[in-house]
Parts: C-alpha cells; structure tokens; sequence
C-alpha cells in the first residue's frame, strides 16, 4: 500500500478489551504498511486535531494494548446530531481527514459511533473526498442489533458472573450470625445484560444469586420483598443483584428514589443497591451488606473472558480488511454459527442497519416469575465467559499494563473551537 | 499419632485464603493421621455441638479448598467474654470438646479468636483436661500484633490495587468529557491498611490514586476538596482512595453523615464514598463516580496474593505442628527475615501477647500531607501482593470453587440453647 492514513477512534464508555481492538486495527495495518493515527478523546480528537501517531510506538507495547484496559488514546461522551444540525462540525472533520490525507476512517463504539461514521461516510461521498468509514463495536451494554454479541460485553460478564459467585461464599459463611442480605448493582440503564450475566454464577433457586432484578420488569417492591423473606428463610441468606436501571411500575428509576438533596440542600447520591438494602433493612429487620462496583466491573481486564478478547481482536482485524478493501458503511459484526461447540465468525453489516437501534435483551431470557434468567439465556451467556486470558504480571504484583507515548502530529489546520 | 481429635474452627470476616489455611490443617493433620473435626459456623457450631467430619472429604476436594474463598465451615460474630462473665460458655466448650475426645483446637481468626483459645486453655489447664489450643491468624484488616503480616490481608490489597490501577485506565481515558473525579471505599474500619495498599497502584504525585484518606488522619472536608480540585487541575481528574473508617476532627464517622432516616422515617444507608462523591459534586460541580466494593475485596480469590496464599498454608501447618508438639496457648507468626529479597518464616507467638491487642498503621506509613503512603509503605506492603496463584477455571468461564460435604458428627450431648 503506499498513499493513505487510517485514522482509528475510540468511542463512549471504555471496556477491558477496546484495547484489544485497537492493538489488531494497528497490527493489521502495520502488516500491510498503512500508516495509522489515532484521534485524542475520539471524535474530539478528531475535531480538535489531535492526532496521535502509533507509527511511535513499539511493536512491544502495541502488543502489550492486548491486555490494557482503558482507552489508550482517550475516548469521549460526545454525539455528533444531524448532518443539518451539526453540519459545521461534520465540515470540519472532513476537513481534518483531508488535510491529514486519511482514507480510512475507523470508528471504535456503540449505537452513537455507528450513526456518526455513517453520516461522516455519507458527507464524504457527497464531497467527492474518498473515504471510507467503518464501525468497530464495542460495549459492555450489549445492546448493539446484528452482531450476536459486542466485545467488551463478555468481559464485564466474566467479572459479574466471578464477582457474585464469591461474594456469596462469603455471604453464605457468614449468615448464622451476619450478613443475611447481600445486593450486587449491575450496570446496565436500559437492559438487564449484566444482571442476567450474574445468573451464571449459580444453577438452581437455592443459588445465589437467589434474585435477579431486571430493569426489563417494573420493581414491585412488596413482591421483591416477600421473595427476599422466603429465601432468607428457605437458604439462610440471599443474594440480590440489581440491574442500575429497574423502575418503578409509573417508570421512576429507583436509583433515584434515595437520592436528591437532603435538609441543609446538600445531594444525596442515589444507587439502587443501597436502597434496596435500606428497604429490606427497614421492612424485614435483617443486616445487609451490598456493593457497587461502577467502573470495576468494565475495566477488569484481569478477569477478561478469553472469548471475548479474541473478539475484541478480530473485530479489529476485520475492520482493517475491510476498510482497506474500500467497503464503505459497515461494521465487522460477530455470528454465531453453532451452539455446540460454540463457534463465532465475523462478517460486515451495513452501519445503516446497526445505527440507533437498541437491542433488548429478548424476553424468553428472563424467567416466568422475572427474578431469573432461563435455559435459553444461559445458552447464549455461557460462551461469552469463557476461557481465560490474564495479563502479564510484574514483579510488583501488579499487572503490567502499557502506557503508549502518544505523541501528536502537527497541526495543520488552525484552531478550532467546538 | 493414636487416641485425639483435633478441633478446626473459623472465626469473624471470612477472606480470600482462610480456606487455605483450614486445607493445610487438614493435609498436615492427615499426614499425621490426626482426625479432623470442624465445628459448623465457628465457635457457634462448639457450642452447639455441631461438628463436621472432615474425613468424609476427598483428598481432591480439600485440596480444592485452596483456592476456594469464603469459609467452607461457615464461620461467625460472635465473641465470648470473659471466664466470669462467659462461664458457663466456656464450660459447655470444654465439654463438648471433652465429649469428642479433643484434643487439640485450632481457632482460625483475629485478635477475639485469639482471647478465647487464650482463656479456653487456661480454663482446660484448671480443669486438669489435657487440650492444647493455638490460634491461627486470619484478617483482611492485617490489625494482628506480633505477626509481620496477617493471612487474607495480602490478596485483599493485592485486589485493592489492581481494582485501583484498572478504575485509574478507565478514569482517564474519559475524562475529557464524563468523570473527573472518582472516589474508591476500601475496607478498615480502625486502620488505613487496605487504603495505603490502594498506594501502591501508582508512584508519584499524578499517579493514581492521587488522594488516600486514612482513618489514621481527621477528615478536613476544605482542605480534600482543595485538594482534589489542584488534582484535576493539573492531572484533568482525580482518583480518590477512602478507607470506610475516617472521621471528622470531631470524631464522627464520615460514613454515617449520609446515613440515618428520611423524612418518612426510612433508613438512608450511608457510605464513605457516595458522601464525598456528593461533597466533590455540591462544591467542585465536577462529574463523579464511586465504587463501594464491600465483600468483594475480601473474597476475590481469583485475584489472590501468591505470598499471601503461600503464607496461609504455612500457618496452617504451622499450626498443626505447634498443636502435636503440644505448644500450649501459641500462635504460628509471619516474620520477616530480609526485605530484598523478600523472605519469612513462621514462628510460635505467645496468644497472651496478640489477644485484644491491635496493630495500628505506623506513623511512618502516610506522607506527611496525610494523602499517601511513604516509601517504607511501599517496601512493606510490596512484597505482600507479589504472585498470582489464580483458581482453576472450568469449561464454563468461572473458577472451580469447591463445596464440602460436611456432615454432622452425630451429638453425645443434650441441646443446649445460647
């Protein structure tokens, strides 16, 4: 290959493994002699002109991105609207590409990423400038339409599964005398991914976790409490995990019903994990412990799933294989082609189909009485765990996790202000 | 080794090798073809006379208790007082222990644990019974005098500052645009131990965490919230370590600020870190977020210390050695004979001088700001972590945790009622 750069950005909220991706994007086109930049914070980076150049960066520690979490080159919260509302901005990034003679655009995220890559590839074309732009997936949400699942997921999956089947250990050794109600919050504001994830860890109605509350269901609070009553009494402990994004019946999110401002106007953070703990607290008189793990459960990369990693890369591969074959507007997206053995393989999909649609958790995942996930939805999770793919350590105990240069290449363009 | 029963028992918080220890106790009492008995929840299942025939237990199974967190006998809070007070408890120990033909009693737990074997030998030397008890260390808050270190300590803040180093990944590549400022609760109640563990995750001022509040220190809210905005000035965000124990200059604890009742009388949980996560979003307006680990970090054997699982062997062997050897009222101690390299061994500790003691943090351990560790932390925590000795994985994604049989050793005595 001679002419071209291939700009590579990261996008929304980071996972264990985009830096996987970004580590096969950069391999694979170093194998085929494409010069790769990669945006500063994502599309920002891209707007700012702050483009970073991977060519500085040694094949070792291109490597070692594999097994960093994060996001390497930085990722942002920032979606670009309409071509007709934001048309200065999507100008303006054209004009960035052009100026740094990227012919290769790939965009490493969700929904949001898609839609933007489609709309920059659309301008494009109408410019007559030859681009072409591609979609990488990536979220722990899950929530992307044709891919059976997105890397990142099965990491945060991994973590949930673990995390929930130790903490119940500890939990169920200590009832008799402490801790009968143990509540685990699970990401996830607008599907039940990971809280269905967390069923993994245990097999029958006497494991933990016991209850499962989906953000799918309304939270009907007396039910949810008898439930909890009776398997405290069956077990002698139970263990809830709590998806962040469960609603009252009028569609209130209960992570916001403990918190607001208190008398002296100070805010109260919310979190349905403490609340459903103060609940059970106040109305069945038991002690309860829970746990919020946040950003823990996506940056685990010490607990990646191995399937997910190997995703991660291939996605990543794909994407330059195509872009480089000048397929314009789509997304390497990941297929299932058997149940068992679990076999995957990956295959374009027109960023059109993938672009601000949402994919819910289908309702024949969630058990009858809705506190559990069914035969169906533990086939599906199952080999999204597995395999295990932990990073080097040093000897400090700690992970050896990389820290790239990113140095910037000079601008060419004046400053621009967003 | 002919006529005798040994009496394993586990006692408060379980951790992530407390098993580790009770495996080893029970290889090394097999060797010795000692029988092994364990009481059910600890001192509770003494009384009760619920006792557990670890010779029912496979070879592999307890071999697997090794990597196996949790307590795998149940374990308890519950604290007896003293010989007057508790009499008539310590009568019932000693004929429950008398009706099994035990011998020697091993009590697995921390300082209270070590009061009871303390006081339960004296009351066996006065009632002329021929029992030898020894306390083993086990305590996620390393608070043991007399001991280097504690067993169960070493993963905890192995878990601690790889949690730390993975958020800090995840923290700065969205910083641009989402969360500036993220607040991190680590366990210690009394003493900063697994906070300062959290320094290890960075070296230097910009390195994260940036700010480790200690309960060692008065919690100034001015001066940490000073603090974190010269952190985000300077670095563009900010990690923030906060031990669950700190305290205001007045003594109160910082935990229950956010705690207490709401206006229709329901219990609002507190915590350390949703309250400055809310003080640093009321005074700083800045984005944050927070993590509350909880169990997690004492029960995370798939993260677990290599010396910290190494040494929670070692004392349960110790252990059984001291025991035969007929080492009346002792306990087996981690020393530490050189610092680089790394090295210790176990020797006897009087229980006399660990019972109702507790180690506090050295002064020397926290920066003079009051917001870090010194390098003499470094070099005494360092070691600690050092080592993976990851769980087996099956072929479903998730470690393969063990679960014991453990059946009851029918009862000789008549109920008795605590």
């Amino acid at each position: 290959m001679g002419k071209g750069t291939l700009l590579y950005a990261q996008s929304g909220g980071v996972t264990a493994v985009i830096n996987a991706t970004a580590s096969a994007v950069i391999q694979a086109a170093r194998a085929r002699k494409v010069k790769v930049l990669a945006a500063r914070n994502g599309i920002l980076g891209a707007l700012r002109e702050e483009l970073l150049d991977t060519s500085r960066e040694s094949a070792a520690d291109i490597r070692a991105l594999a097994h960093t979490p994060g996001g390497a080159f930085g990722s942002c919260r920032y979606k670009l609207k309409s071509l007709e509302e934001d048309g200065a901005r999507y100008r303006r990034l054209l004009e960035v590409l052009e100026a740094h003679d990227v012919r290769w655009f790939l965009y490493n995220g969700g929904n949001d990423s898609a839609d933007t890559a489609l709309k920059l590839s659309r301008l494009a074309e109408a410019a007559g400038y030859p681009l072409t732009c591609v979609g990488v997936p990536k979220t722990v949400d899950n929530d992307l339409v044709a891919t059976d699942n997105c890397p990142g997921f099965g990491s945060a999956a991994k973590y949930t599964a673990v995390s929930v089947a130790e903490a119940a250990l500890d939990v169920a050794a200590m009832a008799d005398t402490s801790t009968k109600v143990f509540v685990y919050e699970a990401m996830g504001r607008h599907a039940g991914w990971l809280a269905a994830a967390a069923g993994l860890a245990g097999r029958g109605p006497d494991e933990a976790p016991q209850l499962i509350l989906f953000p799918e269901r309304p939270y009907d609070e007396d039910d949810f409490l008898r439930r909890v009553r009776q398997v405290v009494e069956r077990v002698g402990w139970c263990l809830v995990v709590a998806s962040e994004g469960i609603r009252t019946p009028e569609g209130r999110f209960v992570a916001d019903a403990g918190g607001g401002k208190d008398a002296f106007g100070h805010t109260q953070l919310g979190g349905v994990a403490p609340y459903l703990a103060a609940r059970v607290k106040d109305a069945l008189g038991l002690k309860v412990h829970w746990t919020l793990p946040d950003y823990l459960q996506r940056s685990a990369r010490h607990l990646a799933s191995k399937t997910d990693l190997e995703q991660a890369q291939a996605v990543g591969r794909k994407a330059v294989e195509y872009a480089l074959a000048g397929m314009n507007g789509v997304m390497p997206v990941i297929v299932r082609r058997s149940q068992a053995p679990y076999r995957w393989t990956v295959q374009p999909a027109p960023l059109a189909k993938i672009a601000n649609h949402e994919k819910k958790m289908p309702a024949g995942f969630i058990r009858r009485d809705g506190y559990g996930i069914t035969a169906a939805a533990r086939r599906y999770l199952e080999p999204l765990i597995r395999g295990e793919a932990p990073p080097p350590y040093g000897r400090d105990g700690l992970p050896r996790y990389v820290r790239l240069k990113n140095r910037q290449v000079p601008k060419r363009l004046p400053a621009w202000e967003a």
